[in-house]
């Protein structure tokens, strides 16, 4: 296991680059909408990981609701697993409280399901299992 | 560069390694007292870094403050730098708020220097550069 990306929900990319790229010197790699999120996603390689900015395009977009309630910040924090179906089996049957009790597409066409906070610590956490013919190298 | 760790705030660590540990099947390798931050840390390995739970000794402590205020949950990103002085004097140079313009002795003897959060979208930033003899292989 691995920490995939950090996810973190920005008000505009574009300002929070001013930080991520000019001044600590991280690169942006890919962008990409996913659009049943509702959100663009900035791409920054960090060592075998990588910071996820995440910018709402509309008003509804979980991310937008996040930064109305809590202000900007990091949003959740997405764990690379082997067998995603059977963590969440294995989380299930533990009584762990799952957002997705069967994994869906994101990003790049990678196999994800999110864990609900309330069982996490209060950290919302992503689980991840690449594809082969994934589009993304991380 | 590399995510050295990612700090998470919680009221027990002991509750939450039910999650962290027999759930997620992460493992406890170290803990530690940072007194000097209010701070029992436990830290768990994941891939190149590591979480660590973050429970507060004392009332005053920052954890403490932190679940007060927003509950539970991620409290700050620990990026590893090469050289923590040079990359201090550049942020300090463009402009960036720090809340140690000087590094200091953290956990396991490296030198932390923590970034404010609104120079840096919103996200407490702690950069770190590992020093010969540091008590931990992370």
């Amino acid at each position: 296991m691995k920490i995939n990306h950090l996810g973190i929900a920005v008000k505009s990319i574009e300002e929070s680059l001013k930080f991520y790229q000019e001044t600590l010197g991280l690169s942006v790699k890919d962008t990409e909408i996913v659009a049943d999120q509702g959100v663009e996603v900035a791409m920054l390689p960090l060592g075998e990981s990588r910071i996820e900015l995440l910018q709402a395009i509309d008003s509804t977009s979980p991310i937008a609701r996040f930064i109305e309630k809590r202000g900007p910040g990091i949003h959740h924090i997405c764990i690379e697993v082997d067998d995603i179906t059977k963590k969440l089996a294995e989380m299930k049957s533990a009584g762990i409280k799952l957002i997705d009790e069967q994994p869906k597409r994101g990003a790049g066409g990678h196999l994800v399901a999110f864990i609900h906070p309330k069982s996490a610590a209060g950290v919302l956490i992503e689980l991840v299992q690449r594809t082969e013919g994934d589009s993304l190298e991380h």
